[in-house]
């Protein structure tokens, strides 16, 4: 007689978009992986019907990719933006889709009658690089998401840390210039406000204040509110010395905050997921170089900075994962 | 039949001083507590030979105040200050002693003819404050030893971390401004360059070279090359302006530091030993100010940050918590 397959359902849920998909639970595959958009603007309700209906289109499309059986669904693993009360499964606020103490994991978990964790979509992220991508292997592990803002995930022991009140891992809001840049969390000087997708535009924007010559301009036509990151990295690509700069800055600046985190916590992998990754050695090879710098010499040899394996899957592995984590014990 | 009471012996080497003494495995007292100068311009051979005489002589006189058998002893403790390598027991560089890739644990362990353990002097100081001290009943705790140095020391799930390469916790070397200060670890703007003992008497003298009216001068009889942190607190206690003002910094820049590692830790407990604790709340209330400014409000309110309660003994009592923590399974 053969053990059958189980399977989990992983839900990636963002400002902007959900992905969802399902994995059995030796992690070997992704199976029936979608992604729709959120439209957090329609209420809690709708976000919900909509997370439901994507459980239930991965589940029918696993079953029938793998003859699976409803029964061998063992649960759904949630990664939602933070902060997050993880034991009682409660969204406690969520900026970008404007919720307050929403249990989250009960309402998905009845709808859909299965049961269901919540942890932080940064955690996630970097469960699922370690435990099927660019962390894999490794014991202590940071991961940090940068996109619109910059997220961060511990692994201590290859364990999720989740700290005494479940934020732990908060990169983006580590200050790296007291006295230095604003940041959307109300402080001065925060990696986010230099190095988040966002930022990286920002400072772009103030070169070409003062020095116009660029392809950049090229780029967006003239209209320098729609540069973004990826622009500055396509820019920087093509040899666009302004461009260069601000890559190299943001280099400089990543550098300073994960230093920070090496002399702290002596990880043996950092993995960097999101669109700055899109930069490519351009971006990694001075980042490493300033670690180098920065950090003490046993911290950096124990060391490997790598970009995330999963651009597209990090979240939903992760949330994965974390499920079979959290109830089933370790990975 | 009862069961004997049995001892570990603990030793916390210093660049200045040496500390020893023994404690039962249930850490409920301190006995036959010592300290002699550790004059490590003599030569490793002559610290070993003084490290072994105070185990010896502290053993002498645990048995003469309780009665032990030598045989109750189960071994030896040491904490020193790093980089180590834990697992192999060996001192890899120590500025201050001169020492290079030096067995300490085993040059001790044979020299008294007990197991040994070896282990930072930072992480010592905060599991002796975990073990016995203010960060008791914590779960999550980050120590802060603040001298001529900034030590740190992290306690997760209960457990003292170490990281990949045993570096962690170097809280010391987190930059708080990327183009700040020069430290001595040849990096800019570490938190040590601008809150350690010599950091504070460094700023109020640069203060004084501007504006030298304060009672900081003639608490120095006019020579400024005398000034400490303890003159500066002094200073502050009895009004002095300019003291008040570097002690208020120094809150401000600790808090900087503190405040980047509630967000990446979220630690239960910060406990701060070391000089600095000698200022009292005039540092600490508006230290505490400045990380509730800063970090994130589930982190601040997760967090109690509170001097040591062990200014003495901690280091003692932290490497008697390392050996049994390292030799007998958990505290």
């Amino acid at each position: 007689m053969t053990v059958r397959e189980q399977f989990i359902v992983g839900v990636d849920l963002g400002g902007t978009n959900i992905a969802a998909g399902a994995m059995p639970t030796d992690g070997t595959r992704e199976i029936a992986m979608r992604m729709a958009p959120t439209h957090g603007e329609e209420g809690s309700a709708a976000v919900v019907d909509r997370i439901a209906a994507m459980i239930e289109d991965v589940i029918a499309q696993t079953r029938l990719e793998t003859g699976a059986e409803r029964s061998d669904f063992l649960g759904v693993g949630i990664g939602s933006p933070g902060p997050l009360d993880r034991l009682r499964g409660v969204v406690i606020v969520t900026p970008n889709l404007g919720w307050r103490d929403f249990p989250l994991r009960d309402e998905v978990g009845s709808r859909v009658n299965l049961p269901a964790t919540l942890d932080n979509d940064a955690n996630c992220a970097t469960l699922g690089e370690f435990w099927c991508g660019a962390a894999r292997g490794g014991r202590h592990v940071m991961g940090m998401t940068i996109g619109t803002g910059i997220g961060g995930g511990l692994i201590l022991d290859g364990k999720l840390y989740h700290g005494a009140s479940d934020i732990a891992g908060e990169i983006g809001h580590t200050t790296i210039d007291a006295t230095g840049r604003r940041c959307k969390c109300g402080n001065y000087g925060c990696l986010e406000a230099y190095a988040s997708g966002p930022a990286i535009a920002e400072r772009a924007r103030e070169v070409l204040d003062v020095d116009g010559d660029s392809i950049l301009l090229d780029l967006v036509g003239g209209d320098m509110s729609r540069i973004t990151a990826q622009t500055v990295f396509e820019a920087s690509k093509r040899g666009d010395p302004i461009a260069v700069e601000v890559v190299r800055d943001t280099a400089h600046f990543l550098g300073v905050g994960i230093s920070n985190l090496l002399n702290i916590f002596n990880p043996d992998t950092v993995v960097i997921a999101g669109g700055v990754t899109q930069a490519g050695e351009q971006l990694f090879e001075p980042l490493r170089a300033e670690v180098r710098r920065r950090a003490f010499k046993p911290a950096v040899d124990a060391c490997r900075i790598v970009p995330g394996a999963l651009p597209l899957s990090a979240g939903v592995v992760g949330a994965v994962a974390t499920f079979k984590a959290q109830m089933l014990g370790d990975l």
